[in-house]
């Protein structure tokens, strides 16, 4: 896909993806809706296959190649929740993936992988060196590179959780996801503007990794240099596909500290009963410390992932 | 209610609750019906009102209460999940529930309990003083007494969370569901036998805590006798009201070990996202442990609670 993806095409991906992933549920809870004076709906990707939205667009990007690109397989580097995505994707074709992980991955990271069949090459936890590790990989491989966010296809994918969303619950006010390459920011905003045009999505970011917010501000990207926080999502910078679509359908972007996203990930274990991993807490720590101003009444909120260690949980 | 609900009755009671708790989801996991060769339907009782199934008795209980009877409240002795069901139901019609707690009550359970406006009695940790206590409130505010599980209101309540999954999920060959008193195993009985006549039901039930499977083996109550177990729900005897459904209804009763029910407590968490509590886990656990035998392929478990400290889980 060489453009941004507009109304026939996110329809019809909904319907590409839609054998291989979970349609997720939609919780509510009285007690927040209490402490809030609104009404929340949180879209749980943290049930989604492979614990996160990144089986979106992976599984568009999968089962979009031709069988000539598919046939040699697909690759990318990646820590996170897009190298299981991607692998579990390649494994529903039957088709191989290649992931270039830093060997200082966490093991269940590396299991994850390996469980969908994923074969790994281990590089140094440098950006350099995965970059580098990646490159030599396709070269010998010939295997398509999928990224991660900076990637029409993938956009496409991410924004049919939006378009879940508001199908479910319509008339929504206001949408909050998190941002951090802008995968899911950028297509969930393409989903509003498509599916609820009076729908409103704001951003919510980490203040210790803000380059989404600064960058947002300054109409540029500013790449994100050294950033420190919890929500180890969210570390990546703006890509160059996802930052116009931002820039244009995206209200605003907020940030949240450390502490914020701390309580609001430990209130949702508690209340909600669901695990979430830190960077899914964003928006609803962006709802609690009142970031979000105005009389938005009917929210939505994207649970991006659960792909965290219970036994460093940060409570 | 004086006599075993029929069909007629639970679906008014499904009617009359219905606004006053959440249509749980029913979620699925790809790596646990590979791992035991069947298709699992998880009803996520863990989300309701209050954190358990209870709220679904409880609302109908104080729903059906005339004016008069209302008027001076309902009572019971519950350290648990009942505690907090039956005050939130008494909450949501305005009328005053009196509970009495063991003093030794998890501080957590307390204030659940008080936030629903509860008015707690505390007592001595005895099954004497717990009922002596109850006694003397009720003499006291002449306040209805709700039991938590041998009361036909609700057997029919808990028998809803079952319909529910059979109308998610039709054709299911069997359903597994946890028992300490009953409510909600003779509920869910009820439920199959009248909504999906070829669905079987199982009970599942801590070693440590064997007396229904017992009394089931017996044809006659055998009351617990000090039953030790993690799963803190599954304590008590079975009601003189659940005894004869059950008999009826229930195929078999199986029992799994503390090590099963950990263990299944775990992988719910780590891969399924959801939290449970120890006594939602057994079920699970009776799978894990190849308990259930047979050529039961489409298998529908309810997952009864989510009310458990975080601090203190067991893995």
């Amino acid at each position: 896909m060489s453009q941004t993806p507009d109304k026939a095409c996110i329809l019809q991906v909904s319907e590409r993806i839609q054998p291989f992933i979970h349609r997720t549920p939609v919780l509510t809870s009285e007690t927040f809706d209490r402490m809030l004076g609104a009404a929340l709906f949180f879209k749980c990707e943290n049930f989604q296959k492979a614990g996160a939205f990144k089986s979106r667009g992976a599984v568009n990007v999968v089962m979009s190649l031709s069988s000539g690109e598919a046939a040699k397989g697909v690759a990318t580097h990646s820590s996170g929740n897009h190298a299981q995505a991607l692998a579990r994707a390649a494994s529903l074709r039957g088709i191989p993936s290649f992931i270039v992980m830093p060997s200082n991955s966490p093991q269940v990271k590396i299991d994850a992988v390996e469980q969908y069949g994923g074969k790994i090459t281990f590089c140094k936890p440098t950006l350099q060196d995965r970059e580098a590790s990646l490159k030599k990989v396709l070269e010998k491989t010939k295997a398509v590179e999928v990224h991660p966010y900076n990637n029409f296809s993938i956009i496409a994918g991410q924004a049919t959780a939006a378009k879940e969303l508001l199908e479910e619950v319509p008339g929504l006010d206001l949408i909050l996801c998190p941002v951090g390459g802008g995968g899911l920011l950028s297509g969930t905003a393409l989903a509003a503007a498509f599916f609820s045009e009076k729908t409103e999505v704001i951003a919510c970011e980490p203040a210790g990794a803000d380059d989404a917010m600064r960058s947002f501000r300054a109409g540029k990207i500013i790449p994100s240099v050294e950033p420190v926080t919890i929500a180890d999502g969210l570390l990546t910078s703006l890509g160059e596909r996802n930052f116009p679509i931002i820039r244009k359908y995206v209200k605003d972007i907020v940030t949240v500290s450390e502490a914020d996203i701390v309580d609001a990930m430990r209130l949702i274990f508690e209340r909600m009963k669901v695990i979430v991993e830190p960077s899914a807490a964003v928006p609803f720590a962006a709802l609690l410390a009142r970031k979000i101003v105005g009389a938005k009444k009917k929210i939505g909120i994207i649970l991006s992932g659960g792909n965290v260690d219970l036994k460093k949980l940060p409570f």
